[in-house]
Parts: structure tokens; sequence; C-alpha cells
């Protein structure tokens, strides 16, 4: 159960109507909370990255679902709960867990049949998936601990610690379960350009736990394995596709491409929701290109610790801006979940 | 002959004991020439990186020992030009032009043999190793030109361009010969964290001569390698070895490996003065490191275009600034010189 100063917080959760969350992108310049009242709301906050991260976005799908479902006219109830899917839907297009989360949600509200029951089922279903998210990533801890080695150096990308999901988070959950086992962990934390999620949110998130790190830029992060400091890499994924392919932050790809270059185990940690059983192979999973403003600019605290973008290119710069891409299994030493430990070409058995 | 606004600019040149030079740092947001009156100074502009890029630093090194020549008491003369020798000399450990030029310099005042004919010695040297720097330079863009597809998308990494030498560039000279020759040529360049050469610099530069450009976070090269856009990879060097293994900015092994996990070449393009005969491999180049604030803050144009300095990670962060790594020469197509393209291990043909 992961704490913000003594205090446990989940990255996001429903009280009443209203979707509460940690607004990430003020991270780690200040701790605030986000609330959202209705599911147009919600599905902003998912698309301008209010709340972001795997399990944490999977969440928020359900929740806002959760919130058409009871802001919904008794007239209509099911037409409007399905724009609403529309909607939510369409934030994210590579989020399996979002599809993940949806999907689940709005099969209750049809179960359940009429608008009074539905609503009720809608928040059950929604806090239910809240609920598995946490456990799965305790889970992929308690397995994933026996990864790690004593001493470790470990490099991860992006942030998919707790902040990603509900609670624990996917690649550092066995880390932090490592650590608390009593062994040492070192983190080398890659910045993860364009919206610096690791300079940001890894380098805060293992500080408040005491885990010793370094922030690299990614392009530090070859150099590192090339030398013999890092004994293994894990990650976190946005969709693995049936074959073991993997989604996740753009740079990704690379890292294990360096990583099976230098002999170094690479590892991408996930709950069974993020994976698309329906997708062959990461061909078919769709990359997100994101605004160009994300590359051409950066956000940070000036000397009076008020935040400030700065613009970092030539005015008329164009940039282009994949947040994902994917790795193709052959890349990857093992996935863990809260099922099981499997190479990517046996995923099928945790079907 | 490379145009700022239509104005010939070397990055570097000597005006009677006045080193005056582009001042990188303020590009692309302003363009000023940053004068040093004395050696101190001007090894303090290569230290900050007013001046930086191998060829640049090198014209540098030799402006700077004949300054320290210009000013040395006619008593103790040689003394002086020693100590000058050395406290320059200091000012960056990977660079091979820097020594190579110093050498050259300081082998003209000893030659010369007293005080008034050692400082003619050195102005002339160090005059002649900028003009040949600028020579070898275009040179490298008429040999080089032939390897550039038409049409041709380019990925390079930091800025190896006219603002990395005194003029034309290494790795972006095949480029704009091959432009000016009428190929169609893109450029993915890289962003190049920490200190962001491709966005303030390469992207400048490349815009000035209206070169079709993105600017991509350093993460994504991998991805458009993998996609099948990236046709070929040029870039720069700071010191090679006599066994064809390359130094260069932090992130270009990175590249490099992913250039030949995708079939893609991947070239280098350098003077001769850029080869340490003396240095076996790569495993002997010593990688500098720098503070770990030039990863920890960045700088831009705030909305009201004032240039600002802001903080991106938690304060108190540890962080980790190697400047260079180094691309072991198996992993090289070819090495674009003044002299001819050669295959790493034939380097030595050079000499």
């Amino acid at each position: 159960m992961m704490l913000v100063k003594g205090t446990h917080y989940r990255t996001i959760w429903l009280e009443g109507s209203r979707v509460r969350m940690i607004n990430q992108p003020l991270l780690p310049h200040s701790f605030e909370i986000f609330d959202s009242t209705d599911h147009q709301e919600t599905a902003a906050a998912i698309r301008t990255m209010i709340v972001r991260g795997a399990g944490a976005i999977g969440a928020a799908g359900g929740f806002a679902l959760a919130q058409a479902a009871l802001e919904a006219p008794e007239k209509g109830f099911f037409d409007y709960v399905d724009r609403a899917f529309v909607t939510i839907r369409s934030t994210r297009p590579t989020a399996q867990n979002l599809f993940y989360s949806l999907e689940r949600v709005l099969r209750a509200i049809k179960a359940a049949g009429n608008p009074a029951l539905s609503k009720r089922a809608a928040v059950q279903e929604a806090e239910a998936i809240a609920d598995q998210d946490a456990a799965a990533c305790k889970r992929i801890g308690e397995l994933g601990k026996s990864l790690v080695p004593d001493p470790a150096r470990v490099l991860t990308h992006c942030n998919a610690g707790w902040l990603a999901f509900v609670d624990w988070g996917s690649a550092l959950s066995p880390l932090y379960a490592a650590k608390r086992e009593g062994k040492k962990v070192f983190v080398w934390v890659d910045e993860t350009r364009p919206r610096c999620q690791g300079a940001f949110l890894t380098a805060w998130e293992l500080g408040e736990e005491n885990v010793p790190l370094a922030l690299i830029p990614d392009n530090a992060s070859g150099y590192y394995m090339k030398k013999g400091e890092v004994d293994m890499v894990i990650v976190g994924s946005d969709r693995i596709a049936r074959n073991g392919d993997v989604a996740n932050k753009i740079g990704t790809y690379e890292k294990a491409v360096l990583a099976r270059e230098n002999d170094i185990p690479f590892y991408v940690a996930a709950p069974i929701s993020t994976i698309d059983w329906e997708c062959r192979s990461g061909d078919d999973i769709p990359i997100e290109e994101r605004s160009e403003d994300e590359v051409l600019s950066i956000c940070g605290r000036d000397k009076h610790e008020e935040l400030k973008s700065v613009r970092i290119a030539p005015s008329g710069t164009k940039a282009r801006n994949p947040a994902f891409d994917v790795t193709p299994a052959k890349y990857i030493s093992a996935i863990i979940t809260e099922k099981g430990i499997v190479k990517p070409h046996d995923l099928i058995s945790l079907k």
C-alpha cells in the first residue's frame, strides 16, 4: 500500500458521483487531487493525461462510464451510456486497460437491465476493477521480486509505478517488494522524453519510498548497459498482443534491443487486463501520436518555484511525437503477471 | 560556405588578440557573437560550451594557445605558454580535436624559437588549423554525398553541422552537398538530451538551409527505424580510436545498435584530425562526466520570449550525466573523412 507523506492514496477513486484523482502533471512540483464531476470531464482528464498510466487509465475509464450511468436520464438511459462509452473509448487509442474496463462496466450495465439497477451495477463493477488492479499489482510484486538480484541495479523507463495503476504499480512493484524484503535495490531512471514521466513521476515515487536512484537522459541507458552497470531492465505495458509483442512508452523498444545486445534480462510487468487477446501481434496495435507541443516545449519550476513552460526549439520547427512503440516478443525475457511469470510465447497459457 | 541570414559566418575566428565566436548556448533563441580577450576566457568558453563541437573546439584550442603566446611576457615566455597549454588542454577530456590543435600550435611555437617569431607562428598555425578544418569538412561533403540516396530520410544525433566545426560541418556536410546537387533530403533530428543540441542547433541550422526536418525525442528514433522510415544514420565524432571505435555524443551507441538491428547504414563523418592514432580502442577513450544540473534543468524561451531555466526533477534528485559514449567499430558501416570513405577496420590506411 503506497503512502504519500504517511497517508495512503490510490491514484484514482469514486466518491458519490465525483471521480477524484491525483493530478499527475503537477507532480513532482505539487501534490493535488483533481475532482471530476461528470463523465466528460473524466474523459478529458484521460485525454490530457491528468490521469495516465495503464491501470490508472483503466480505472478512470470504468469510473467515467459509471459516472455516465449515474448522470444518465431515465428516458434514453442506454443510448446515453452507449454515447458515453464511445466518448471515453476515443480518448487514448493504444491503452488496452481502458477498453478492458469500459467493456466490463458496459456489460454490467446492460446485464442489470434497468436504469436503477444499472447505476448500482456500474459503480460496483468500476470499484471491482480498481480493487482488482490494486490486488493484481500487489501480486505482481510478490511474484516478480524473485527475479530481482541482491544487490540489484535496475533500469526502468517511463513510470509503471503505483502512479500508473491504482496502487503498487507493475514494473516498480517487484522492486518495492524486493526492497521491503531487505534486498539492496538501486534504480537507473530514464528521464523518458517527451513528457519526462521518469524525471517527474518515477524519481518522485522512488524518492518517497527511499529507493536510491540516479536520473539519466534516455540516451545514457545504453552506455550504462554496455559498461555492465545494469543487472536487469523492467518496464510496464499499455497493451500486450497475444503473441507476446508489447506496446509501451516510446523508447521501450530501444531499451529492449540494447538489453539483448548486452545480455541483460528484459522484463515486462503487467496485469492480465493489459493483454489484448483479440490482437494477434504488435503490428495490429494502433500507436497514438500526440501533439508536437509535447516535444517542442517542456514544463518545470523556475527559480521562483513557479511552474513555467519553455519552448526548446526554433519557432516553426516541425516535430513528431509517437507516444508508444512496440517491442517484439523476441526481445522480452519474461512477462510478469498476477497469474504467473511466463515467456512471451507462452502468454496464451494465462488465458 | 554557411550563411546566417545571408551573411557568411565561421563559428570561431581570431581578430587581433580577440577570439570571436558564435555564442552557441543562446541558439536558437538569439544569434550573438561572444568575444574572448585572453586564453583563460577562451578556455572557460570551451569548458562552459559557449563553443562546442569537435572541430570548433579544436579551432578554439588553437586560437586560445595563440592568444596565450600573444599575451605571454618576454621573460618566461615558454613557461607561460606551457602553463596555458595545460589549462586549455584540461577543459574537455574527450575532445581529440582540442589535443590535435594544441599540439600543433605548441610545436609551431617551440620551433620558432623566440617570443617574437613564436607569436607570429602561433597565430599562423592556429589560422591554418581553422582553414584546414573548413576545407576538410567541405571535402567530407563532396565525398559523402554519394552515400546519400535520393530521396533520403536521414537520422542524425546531436549537432555535427557547421556550428560544430569552423564551417560546413561533418555529418551534415554530405546532406548539404546532396541537397545542393538537387537530391531530396529529409532529416530526422534527435533532440539529444540533456543539452538538446539537436533541438537547439541542428534544427536551427537545417532550418536556415531550408532542409525539411522533424524533431523527435531521442526515444523515437528506434521506432522510425523499425517502421522503415530511416534510410541512413549519420553522426559526427569527438574522438576515433585507431581500431575504428568512435566516441560521440551520449546516445550515439544506442542509435548504432538500433541501426544494425534494422539493417540501416550507420555512417560517422569526421576529419582526420579527430582520429587519435595513439588510442588503440574505445576502451582507452576517457568519457567526460558533466554536471548533473544539465540533466535536472532545461533552458528555453517562456511565453514572454525570455530565456528561462526550469528544473524538471524533484529537488534533491541525483542524476548522472556522461557526455559521450563509445560506438564499437562493428556497428559502423563506414567512416567518411576528407581523405576518403573507409571501413572502420581500414582506418589505418588513412594514416
